[in-house]
């Protein structure tokens, strides 16, 4: 029986595309003057399979884990930061979980890893696969068990989420100290790039600590790169817990027909892992800001996409994506309440 | 006695912009993580003189005026499209309209000296202080006394909008058919620099088209470089009726402490006169987005503004700035509402 993450999404609605595109050149406007706006409208008709598109309800969701990795000093932050960060979202504190409320999303927390055992908390669901990943600077990063639970774990955030009704768009954060050295080693090995190049400061090393954090993982990554013979392969060695989570809910997402607005560095690394799984899926992507850690701009190329925002934010979380939301709201809204030349009685150009 | 619009702003508040940058370095988040959320919330705290800034209740007004350039064929849409749009905005059918529903802004249409008289509409103040410019091309646009009052439009709107109570931000729109040429010379003139090089599509002129809309204002721009002695001369030699009234509201908005979200082209020419007439009021501006029409971003620069928004957007009617208005009250909510170190039990970097 093929894995459910192989099994392909179908495309966004090619009928549905040409009605809304022929639609926004009937608008009260200059053609194209709404300029990205237009185009996230009309992308999202294709997907939604709408003539009136709609990012009302968005469902985001935040996924913890810990790594391994983080034992080798490449971040400004201890391990214990990802648990209290995760107190943090449940408590309304964190970044996500102000823009969450500000812009009325479904929000929810899913732990898929922290190196202790968090107590009970409202909106934080435990699905601790294991106490943190494996170093994978010395070895695997994840078992094959391991990372199937993990993939797992994002695949049921999304049919959780579907059963009450299908949310308009879905994000995904990302709470894990030291996960930028994993998502660096991933898009590493599965764009078949330079490693130090892909690796920036994450949090805010720099000096000393951001070139052993370079050579870690350029090293990890010459010794990955012979041994992994296929993408399911590198997810497991260099992944984590929450990035194989976000992998596996952006795979469920596109199979389920709805809209995924990309965070930042490790969103786009569980992107390009989705995409090396099953291509079909990238299409039901959209790009929402372009991260100020450096390599960000070159990962969100290799997926043929392009940011909406550049606010040079870095904070993971989702927060850039939660950001971004308003745009497509108000995208939507100009698709669908603008009068047209005709009904406005306006001379065309 | 000095006229309004010279009498000077006083500079944002310097003890409550200290204090934002230091509470932003509390919020549980890697310091600078937020990016130019973060610059952004710094800025209206300072302005508002408040450690809470918020921008809930924005003043969106737009000014609409003919152009006499019209006549020399440098716009893709005829002169009865800007009456046309005023009727749009007034039911609700524009870009602008639908934006400033949908972030409950307070709107506002001001004609400001459309060709024709518009029947009286809900929502549209009558100020025309001629039946549209006259053609620079060939004379000055406006007479002195029109300038006043175009000039003096903006301030009325600004100083009747504070009587109910102060709007947190202030937004202005234009509308006017080959408004972009009037737009470039003013930009021109003002940065001394090259007009064909200022001088772009606008609505969506090209080819030869665009050709004869950038000789015409180079010429205007060289026989005017060597009339006019000062910005007041080249706003009413160039400029158009919505422009000045444009220019004398953000003067009084900085004078009143109103924070000014600048949208496109036409706006930052506005800002660009309001900056030579009473350069106290640049403190009071914020980019709000970078239009497609290729001089702006130098525009910008000549402001020393940086726009928040690239999204080839090029409509005008202050449609840039109400898409990048949630982006300011995401920024103002994480200020807020975000957890800090200390009462969040987070482990600091």
């Amino acid at each position: 029986m093929t894995d459910w993450f192989f099994v392909p999404a179908q495309a966004p609605d090619e009928d549905f595309r040409i009605q809304a595109a022929a639609h926004q050149n009937q608008l009260t406007k200059p053609p194209g003057s709404l300029g990205r706006l237009e185009a996230s409208a009309i992308a999202l008709s294709a997907m939604q399979a709408t003539a009136t598109p709609r990012v009302d309800d968005a469902l985001i969701v935040i996924f913890a884990g810990d790594h391994g990795i983080a034992a080798r000093g490449v971040s400004a932050f201890p391990q214990a930061v990802t648990a209290e960060m995760v107190r943090n979202f449940a408590r309304g504190g964190a970044a996500i979980s102000v823009l969450a409320k500000l812009h009325g999303a479904r929000f929810e927390v899913v732990n898929c890893g922290t190196v202790s055992v968090i107590e009970p908390l409202e909106g934080v669901r435990d699905c601790r696969v294991a106490a943190g990943t494996r170093d994978f600077s010395r070895e695997a990063a994840m078992s094959e068990s391991q990372l199937r639970a993990a993939l797992n774990i994002g695949r049921d955030v999304i049919a959780r989420a579907i059963v009450s009704s299908k949310p308009d768009i879905f994000i995904a954060g990302d709470m894990g100290i030291a996960n930028t050295s994993s998502a660096a080693a991933l898009a590493a090995l599965l764009l078949n790039e330079d490693a130090a190049a892909l690796t920036g400061p994450g949090t805010g090393v720099s000096g000393d600590a951001l070139a052993s954090k370079r050579r870690i993982i350029a090293d990890a990554v010459m010794r990955y790169r012979d041994i992994c013979t296929n993408s399911f392969d590198v997810l497991r060695s260099v992944g984590g817990f929450e990035i194989a989570a976000m992998t596996g809910a952006y795979i469920h997402a596109a199979q389920q027909h709805i809209p995924v607005l990309i965070d930042g560095y490790i969103a786009t690394a569980a992107a390009l892992a989705a995409r090396a799984l099953n291509p079909s899926c990238a299409q039901w992507f959209i790009a929402s800001h372009q991260s100020a850690e450096p390599a960000h701009g070159r990962m969100l190329d290799a997926l043929g996409l392009k940011a909406l925002l550049q606010l040079d934010m870095r904070l993971g979380e989702g927060s850039g994506a939660a950001v971004a939301l308003p745009l497509l709201k108000s995208a939507c809204a100009l698709h669908a309440s603008m009068a047209t030349f005709a009904s406005a009685g306006v001379s065309g150009g």
